[in-house]
């Protein structure tokens, strides 16, 4: 068993990743993101992104009403829809759930946050992002043995029954853990973790678990959050986690099979 | 077992009926549908909805590729995640399915619309709908058995693995036939089916199944599909068809007990 994270960014090719998921013996649950058509769609709404910047340094997006309306359309609506019929049409019997379906994925809505604006503190309470705590796991049994593929992606549900914007990073490293599956592969827009940011041959090829705590500092902006997903992944059974391109041949396949950056 | 229909016009209370839906003892299922905000988000997305009229009459929505990704959004996106955190923070264990999702509701993407545009009868190709024909009842029950209430919407699946659009009210009645559901119900913006649509007061209160031709004619728009949704329930084996309005009170309880228009 084994669980992919593929990214919403721009240049992403969702496409190469599905094909090549389809042609896999292995049972897998694939979560996805949407993030850079998320920003599209809000700015033609005329409601653009705004990302804040907690007080302990982590970048995330700013989840008013609206916002996470938006977000719904895309994540759980457009991008999960295109998902699913795409694998259906690869033979793939997928079936795609946001997480506050049957309560998925729960967590807790954070009632503040703690932001850094224009070098000052400040408090928002309108925001409604939360961290997946909970995983429903015998859901996703019930429709794995029932062959079904599941395809995750946000919002949450709250404690208060309220759907939440989650970091899907995070989310897959929970469901992983949830799974007890063997590894976790994050495809996206980059070969994996580079030393050099503007250097893409600079990509670190293993890190052993224990060093983890080395690397960190190479990760920036989003990728903090992927890292932040595999060490939480990887305390809890995860047997590897790999950062790799979903823009190569056969991305999947290459991933477990070594290319960008695997810690075990 | 009952089923549900909420439809997604201009001033529909669709949470009146999450509530009422919440002190059901009986299991149900529920389908929504999305239309008035899919009108409103199309237009502000510069793509604002046209509709044609087939040769033989009816009024669709023109559902070209951008249509149909705006149309995700809406119905299996944002109106599908906040009907199911809703339900959830009202005790029922809500789960979201598109008709995609696990070929749910499957049916046959039409190749051509032929349609009066001016006058003149047109073709177009490049249409993205479809009839619901096949049901997976298999998950439903899977679902309901485990104590999951299913909360449906399109798009469905075609048989070449596309998303394609389809009436809501039409699956609804799918869905009840295939669950040999006992009842459906059909809550929308208008107390039944009027003799005079000027005329609130004028529903007709019951139509004897036999007879429903006679008064196919008073049908008028979108609730010609909910009549033709009615005689396919009707014919396969749904005792009873409810039409009547989601803004009375308790208005799941009052259409089960003779509220609208009763055809059985």
């Amino acid at each position: 068993m084994f669980v992919v994270k593929v990214g919403g960014g721009a240049g992403i090719d969702v496409d190469n990743v599905l094909v090549d998921l389809a042609s896999q013996r292995e049972p897998f649950v694939l979560l996805h993101g949407g993030s850079d058509e998320t920003n599209e769609v809000a700015t033609k709404l005329g409601h653009p992104p705004r990302f804040v910047t907690s007080v302990s340094g982590y970048t995330s997006r700013r989840t008013d009403k609206e916002t996470l309306g938006i977000f719904s359309m895309i994540y759980a609506g457009k991008r999960n829809v295109e998902i699913v019929s795409r694998l259906q049409q690869l033979g793939v019997n997928a079936l795609g759930l946001a997480g506050v379906d049957g309560r998925l994925l729960e967590g807790t809505r954070k009632e503040t946050l703690k932001v850094i604006e224009e070098g000052k503190r400040k408090l928002i309470r309108d925001d409604y992002t939360g961290k997946v705590e909970k995983v429903n796991v015998a859901l996703l049994r019930l429709l794995l043995e029932n062959g079904y593929v599941p395809v995750i992606t946000a919002p949450i549900l709250s404690n208060d029954g309220e759907a939440v914007n989650a970091d899907v990073d995070r989310c897959a490293a929970a469901v992983a853990v949830a799974l007890e599956a063997e590894e976790l592969l994050f495809l996206s827009n980059v070969p994996g973790l580079l030393r050099d940011l503007k250097d893409p041959s600079s990509v670190v090829s293993s890190i052993p678990k224990a060093k983890i705590d080395q690397y960190v500092g190479f990760a920036k902006d989003r990728f903090q959050k992927k890292i932040m997903g595999a060490v939480e992944a990887l305390d809890h059974g995860v047997e590897r986690v790999v950062f790799s391109s979903a823009n190569i041949p056969t991305p999947v396949r290459a991933a477990r099979s070594g290319a960008g950056t695997v810690i075990s």
